[in-house]
């Protein structure tokens, strides 16, 4: 589905719930479950915004399900959790789906690759490798420290063979995701990979990263130079897209009519629920989005708050 | 120039000069210059194509300017006349022309750079270094080691901040070329420098990097994360952008209309002499376009060779 599709299916200018208690108690009431873009969303770097808790724990003491939704790959789903007891929030992993998740299920369960094929060349850190290690997928490349080096001339000439000793032959998905050590051996692996045949995946495409309140590369930035080298785009497993949806909906079995994505973002978060067909949208200004954005842009929410914490106004 | 745009003004099919004597003796008399594209013309890697010499020195005893034009931007022209020499090819350094000393010229001499911000952040390596010394611009970056390092949770805050232990305020180019040293850290800095400012600005923008009879990553994968961070393109110094035409003319001062430049690439060289408004483009299918490329594709040479050394045959 295209933004303009999206935005012909949520036309509306969205409804906004600040201070409006009666508002807020009708909108929660038409939801079981709450899935949760985290940061600029429950915090922002190390920042908890105030009052997090306390709506998550309405939320909850309510019987709705909360799902942690995090783009961020490089951390595991464990990692997350320690993510979320540092800054105090109560989690289980159970309620926690990141890209490096959602990306292990897709190989693993709906990817139907050959036996002979089944090995997955990593750009990306260790959240990446937990969750491959979790879903049972062998994986080369990754955080391991042969990776870490200059390209030498013997490398070229081992690349173009295809020898063994440097192309795995049993390697049939390489899967990109935000890797702090990429360097330019691994690059051109990659793209060997994939010419000879790899399916090419991305854990995410957000070109940036947010840190210190600014931006630095994010995982897109690593499947770039990927994308102009092969002249295509990875399939990706993180929002927006709707692979990882459907990778949630297969976990929780949850009835999506009473789902309601909550975010920052309009082009990602927003988004991703709005083509995923949940019966809600909730858009706080926190993050990135506008007040503009939500009311006027291409893709808006149902509803929005000035921050998330608005929503125990309701009581 | 768009392609299309290049297409009407050389919609013809091009003249096969092969074997065709008379037809090489009037094609070469119309010219008093000859910019070749070297790998794929002259040579394919490391192996020299017989008669490259015999023709080389034909054109320079009929009193022909021979200019070697390279987007290779790892090597200085220096380098590169040891490269010719290593191969057997007697040259001069005043005729080779590379992107590096392209983006170096154009840095020195075109952009009008406030006193305070003339420096260079240097994705890449020693060549460009060594053509920005060449025209006395200051760099940093480039093969320092000390940028060969992973990023740090304080390095995000001094980025952030704009530290002028990282963040040096006099920088006012970013220009990248092809870096077999690439890292998170440099791509962050490169980016910020960029949002700060500075002029982006690539040595060449291929793709790929011929080597060992296949494709390896190229500048252009180099330049593509922050394409894609930053949302648009940089200013490229190489085939077939027109400012290394201009500086190359700039150098030469020859007539455009008794200029014919050779290469085996139609969308970089041929396009090249085509959008330069050059008298004449000669292709060769001893590289990368086929016969097929050139005779009927969207950028067509007004004349080919099966191979260079077929210009003996107007003796």
């Amino acid at each position: 589905m295209t933004a303009t599709e999206a935005t012909q299916t949520n036309p509306a200018v969205p409804r906004y719930l600040s201070g409006d208690g009666a508002g807020i108690r009708e909108f929660l009431d038409k939801f079981d479950v709450f899935l949760f873009d985290c940061d600029g969303v429950l915090w922002s770097g190390d920042h908890l915004f105030p009052g997090t808790n306390e709506t998550l724990e309405l939320l909850r003491s309510r019987g709705k399900q909360v799902v942690f939704v995090t783009n961020n790959s490089t951390k595991s789903r464990a990692d997350y959790k320690k993510k979320l007891e540092s800054l105090g929030i109560p989690s289980s992993t159970e309620e926690i789906f990141s890209s490096s998740y959602s990306a292990s299920i897709y190989i693993s369960r709906i990817l139907d690759l050959p036996p002979t094929k089944r090995k997955v060349f990593v750009l990306g850190e260790t959240g990446i490798e937990q969750e491959l290690r979790s879903e049972n997928v062998p994986f080369i490349g990754g955080t391991d420290p042969a990776y870490r080096r200059d390209i030498t001339p013997e490398d070229y000439k081992q690349i173009a063979a295809g020898d063994s000793s440097l192309i795995d032959p049993e390697v049939g998905v390489v899967l990109v995701g935000l890797d702090f050590h990429i360097n330019y051996f691994k690059l051109a692996l990659a793209f060997h990979y994939v010419r000879r045949g790899a399916v090419f995946l991305a854990t995410n495409i957000d070109s940036t990263l947010p840190n210190s309140g600014t931006l630095f590369p994010g995982a897109g930035s690593m499947s770039a130079p990927l994308i102009m080298m092969l002249g295509r785009e990875p399939v990706s497993l993180g929002k927006p897209n709707q692979a990882m949806m459907d990778a949630i909906e297969g976990k929780f079995q949850f009835d999506r009519s009473r789902a309601c994505m909550v975010g920052d973002r309009a082009n990602t978060d927003i988004r991703f629920g709005l083509e995923g067909k949940l019966g809600g949208t909730l858009g706080v200004l926190t993050g990135v989005s506008s007040k503009e954005d939500f009311e006027s842009g291409e893709v808006r929410p149902a509803a929005y708050l000035d921050k998330l914490s608005d929503l125990l106004g309701s009581e």
